[in-house]
């Protein structure tokens, strides 16, 4: 039996042992793991100066090196995050829905852990704090799997979490990392069907597809946006404005920005050039058809058919005229990661039917794209946004962790 | 581009317009499609008849070709379910969950079609109506893949049903079925992520492992149930027995009916022997550990370790004495598929231990595993029973083949 087998049968093992523990247990394992953090800050920076340093020398790009970085303030603020687990509420044993049944018996479907559930990430090392805390919350036993880049920095925080929870009083190896970076190594966690209950990719679209295309665990598909901002021909000007600069530029880098602007050909002469102009003073480098080209609204990049596909995460912006409702609602279906979409408009009809229409996890109405996210939507902790359609679709709360079983109370009945 | 490809385009082409018909129009093409049933009842019955001379030639056994064989009564009785499902409440457009942002932004999550779900199944002609008709319910599009053996059955069935769709007013290709019963086919459909939303395999243990484990759409396992009945120490001894019987014989070759029988040892010379007894009257053919053999009632075959993990699915049962509660929930969390389990006893906290302990979609106390069942839980039309953790858990209702999306219908605002 190889070391992952085995790593994921212990964790199958913590996993019963977690079903039973208490939330006072479990919330009790968060606040001593984030005080754990904080306590062994030492080992961990030390660990993270042994990545940074392999990074720099390998010429890792700037952005990166700072996603890898960690600092006291950066370690007290996920500390703080995983202490704040553990005053959410616990979906844990939570009834769902319950009847007596004509024969009486007492009936209810009662949330539960879903089991063991993996998770496998790149290059942040916070992700593995995150990740072990909202497993400890939800009463999953947790195998993490961090990128080679930050492998040091997860592995001494994995060290710290696990060590922490199991002084707590959580079960053994509830906690555990993959020390192996090796491709074969994540292709084997993902082969383990009935060892692991779910597969959560965290990371850029390769690592997501890789997961989807090779995993014969469960995947939950999280967090990419190719979103869009439709200005239709009844929308206010003003507010599409506002609109499209807040969707784009708030925070261009996360998967609920705004990637691709749509604008009805009625008003592509009166509400487009400010839009435009808007966005060269923001600094958003765009790619727009012939249409818009044909403003003569500063530079203007000829747009490919690539670019209509493409989740730029960065300054960057594709735009088009189209004739109306029909031609953005099958743009939008065609190109779009069913994500988060938003239509302008004050027309009812219009607004109704971009509504009932569109396939996506988030339909907004005259309103930014950017409030796609587990706070803003009252969920509490976010373990991420699914795009796709199974269990779960779009911010996922703690409720995404568990399974539900029923529990049937009888008196001796029998099936007639 | 393969037909099959083609196909899954299709499909995607009609669940959008699917997705926008309305409760009435598709409760409409049910009535219809289960009318067409019985007006074509000949031409059915024709395909059926080259379905049963090839498996006659073929030498198949008794009861799969009772299984395969269809007649007046029996396609009454098809249509009959078609029409039912058309009084069942729509789970599509129900508002599940949904409050006021403190933006004033609305926000309600609602339901919607998973998309386009495809089904593979084996030989019973049935499932083919089955399949289309809860799919049309929920406004998804179906792509079914029947298997070899009922195959011009299957495709009579289809196509019938596909033409009164249409012409009741759904898009075309809203119900399509894969004539090839090639390997290769079912090996291609699993692989189209991101046309297939969901497929559900109905069959044998051994259809459901090839799609697990090959498919790259994502897998709704149902069906197999190695069931347990577990008469503890408190267990009344009459319940027991007419319990386990129940379990066992009522209907035997179901996945909700027991396997395997567990007695604790304090009551295997009170409790046992009675229902050994039974069990031999009822004609079950018993395999046994030593301790049940040594009570010398009637011929018991010795067990082997394969007997505890097999679901017989037939008038035999495995026999087993434990030490007490914890052997037996160790045995069956070890042995079990996380389907049904009981267990009998009068002692209130072995009850809750079990409830709290066993890792199964339904967990019963004091009642017969055979209760697992949509129609008995109350959902309605059952889709199947589920034995994997995401998605859905236990007996599935038409809301097992929805998504949900978020609608947020805002006046202009924007993050800060």
């Amino acid at each position: 039996m190889t070391e992952i087998t085995q790593l994921a049968l212990r964790a199958r093992e913590a996993s019963r042992a977690l079903a039973r523990t208490s939330t006072t247990v479990r919330n009790g394992a968060l606040v001593a793991m984030a005080a754990a953090l904080l306590a062994h800050a030492d080992r961990i920076l030390a660990a993270n100066a042994v990545d940074m340093e392999a990074a720099r020398v390998a010429g890792t790009p700037a952005p990166l090196l700072d996603r890898l970085m960690l600092d006291e303030g950066r370690i007290a603020g996920i500390a703080s995050a995983v202490e704040a687990l553990a005053r959410e509420v616990d979906p844990i044993g939570q009834v769902v829905s319950g009847h007596r049944m004509p024969n009486g018996i007492q009936l209810r479907q009662v949330r539960v852990p879903l089991g063991v559930v993996a998770m496998i990430y790149e290059a942040r090392p916070n992700v593995t704090a995150d990740a072990a805390a909202l497993c400890v919350k939800t009463g999953n036993a947790a195998v993490l799997r961090g990128g080679s880049l930050a492998i040091h920095s997860c592995l001494a925080i994995s060290d710290v979490l696990a060590e922490a929870a199991t002084s707590a009083g959580l079960p053994e190896h509830a906690i555990q990392s993959i020390t192996s970076t090796d491709r074969a190594a994540a292709d084997e966690l993902m082969s383990l069907h009935g060892l692991i209950d779910v597969l959560i990719p965290r990371g850029g679209a390769g690592l997501i597809r890789n997961c989807v295309e090779n995993s014969r665990v469960p995947v939950i598909e999280t967090g990419v946006g190719n979103c869009h901002i439709y200005v239709h021909s009844a929308a206010d000007a003003e507010m599409a404005l506002r609109i499209v600069m807040n969707a784009k530029c708030q925070r261009p880098g996360v998967c609920n920005a705004a990637e691709s602007l749509l604008v009805d050909e009625a008003v592509c002469d009166t509400h487009l050039p400010a839009i435009l102009r808007a966005l060269h003073e923001a600094g958003v480098e765009l790619h727009g058809d012939e249409r818009t080209r044909a403003l003569g609204v500063g530079d203007v990049i000829p747009a490919t058919e690539q670019d209509w596909g493409t989740e730029y995460l960065d300054l960057k912006m594709s735009v088009k005229v189209v004739a109306g409702l029909d031609e953005a609602i099958a743009h939008i279906n065609t190109y779009g990661t069913q994500h988060s979409e938003a239509i302008v408009t004050g027309d009812y009809a219009a607004a109704e039917r971009f509504l009932d229409e569109i396939d996506a996890a988030a339909v907004y109405v005259n309103a930014s794209t950017r409030f796609t996210d587990g706070g803003e939507f009252g969920l509490g902790a976010e373990i991420g946004i699914s795009t796709q359609k199974l269990h779960a679709r779009g911010p996922m709360g703690l409720a995404a962790l568990t399974s539900t079983k029923y529990l049937a109370m009888g008196d001796g009945q029998v099936r007639p």
